[in-house]
């Protein structure tokens, strides 16, 4: 397990050539143990994805765009046909393994558009082909990381206490990730920064995961409780804070990790600025405003029998939803690939869209 | 396990005369299991304020109160001399339990200043009269939680949706507790209330023994994360927010679990009115403002190492206050045994516990 600042782990790795394979971080296993699965078959492809060693959307389509590199591997000297039946069944089924993540279908759809352009290659040369567009997402996705941290690096300055929410780092991403990135860019600046992070209950994501890649990259980390953010605030702790989003509408609300909401509130309380950092694949243009994101609700268990043990009692009524909506005027900036929305209006929204990735 | 409205489990019960013992509800086994200790040798009492089966300050001081009753039975027959010493030696043992705990020592003396008015009784007597005392303790508890709850059942309008943080309820006290006092006395006047609690990170005192209480009273109770009650709010769930205090300074400003300055601050910034219910013995006027109260840092354990499981990396920084302060000005009214606080004002405060226990 690496400590080293300039080489941390990768979520995933592919090796090899087109008879390589796909190693991934099984992050079930964080942060107690450091366990690194090999896939080489599609079967273990789907199982890595379905039992969540491999998650969050980006990271998703990368592993799913290899898999299907591993699922044609044994035909390669079928017949044209036979392949080609072959990447229809590999795809149909790792789009089974999480039948809710859209970047697993929008992969899967990309290397099967790409394969139907190629039928005049010989099995052999359409993998190879496969194979580069699969590198391709996945480093497109290293890129929109890194342009992230590019254009949010400035926004935290040396000595700064950010605090973050859930995990939006590089385990969901073949990069750095959206808002962890802005922290590593800056961090690799020279600037000092204390990062605190939200244990984000009820799934933990920021004990077991955020803190983890905080550690490994070497950048100073302290955990804290959800409940404690305000008065580390209060304290004088934390002068920014900045969180990932899985759905942004046109005008800018934002809808993330529930408790991202309340930290917005807090933030605007203490007069901290807060940021959300984002790809802009992350904006749903057809929602005018955060009131038409749906908020699902998820299982009582979640927080009930969240650490291994029941912590309520049995029939109480829960409240469990996944997300909520940050207005956008609590938003003192969205940082995407394609450069900053500050600020956070519609037309903003639209301009640093329509701006391209010139980043 | 009664869930009858009108009889409640209690958190204690001296079952007897002078030769009784102290039954108690083992709260280290709430919510999963409800089991009661029958304490009949002081060690047993002792044994149960160490290892928190009873917990909170007004049912600790009540709990030792009896304890040196059960520890003075052996010496019912000696000599005069013989019952002093064993006395003394008893509430030495029993203030040992739990160093940190005021409420202990101050029940505690308050026998032994009684005692030492009762030289010319015979042991059998003195005993009598330390059991008396014993439940006078009690039944002060007891009114005044129902006086709490006289005070403010005016706060909560029928159909509200109450919000309260940490456990502020009959098992931290001989009777029906502090904000819970409240929320029981607003929902005998017949109305209906929807309570939420918080689960109150990191040791889960709401998920627990809240949620645990209301659903043994039949109070409509819903448990969230600490991080959703922002947005609980945001949706109009909430209505009104009551908690408990630890320690409450001169002008108001209330020392409390951990995340309730945060509650406070949501609260203030929907709109929606945030008290406080304590009795008047929380209040320190020898301390100006919440600025002079000490906030205990607690072990990162509780953190890393919630219920069983490990769910942070090891050597990760954490910052685990155990409360928070919440200023007067957040704060609609305190409520007290004496009457209401409001506005949270050093006037009102002095007026108010002036007046007396005119309840």
């Amino acid at each position: 397990m690496t400590t080293d600042n300039t080489t941390p782990p990768r979520t995933m790795t592919w090796v090899g050539g087109t008879d390589g394979y796909l190693r991934l971080i099984d992050q079930t296993k964080l942060p107690v143990e450091f366990v690194e699965l090999e896939c080489r078959t599609v079967e273990e492809v789907w199982q890595a994805i379905k039992q969540l060693s491999v998650r969050g959307a980006p990271a998703i389509g990368v592993a799913a765009a290899y898999g299907t590199v591993i699922g044609l591997q044994s035909a390669v000297n079928a017949t044209p046909e036979e392949f080609d039946a072959r990447r229809r069944e590999v795809t149909e089924y790792l789009a089974s393994s999480r039948p809710t993540a859209v970047n697993l279908f929008w992969a899967l759809n990309r290397l099967n558009r790409l394969a139907e352009t190629l039928a005049d290659l010989t099995p052999a040369q359409q993998l190879e082909r496969l194979l580069e567009e699969a590198r391709e997402i996945e480093e497109e996705d290293r890129e929109m990381c890194a342009a992230i941290g590019r254009h949010g690096a400035d926004l935290l300055a040396d000595g700064t206490g950010v605090l973050t929410h859930c995990n939006a780092g590089g385990l969901a991403t073949a990069g750095d990730g959206t808002a962890l990135s802005v922290i590593f860019a800056a961090a690799a600046q020279g600037k000092t920064l204390q990062v605190y992070a939200d244990e984000t209950r009820p799934l933990l994501q920021g004990a077991r995961l955020t803190t983890w890649e905080l550690q490994q990259r070497g950048v100073p980390a302290t955990l804290i409780c959800d409940s404690m953010a305000g008065w580390a605030m209060k304290e004088g702790r934390i002068s920014a804070v900045i969180t990932g989003a899985d759905r942004i509408a046109a005008n800018g609300d934002a809808a993330n990790k529930i408790g991202t909401y309340s930290v917005a509130l807090l933030a605007k309380a203490h007069g901290i600025p807060f940021y959300v950092a984002a790809p802009s694949s992350t904006f749903d243009l057809e929602l005018a405003t955060g009131a038409d994101i749906p908020i699902e609700q998820r299982a009582p268990e979640e927080v009930t029998h969240g650490f291994g043990k029941q912590t309520a009692p049995d029939g109480i009524g829960v409240y469990n939803p996944a997300f909520d909506v940050t207005p956008a005027e609590l938003i003192e900036a969205i940082v995407t690939e394609r450069g900053l929305i500050r600020p956070v209006t519609a037309e903003q929204v639209a301009a640093t869209l329509a701006a391209g990735a010139s980043a």
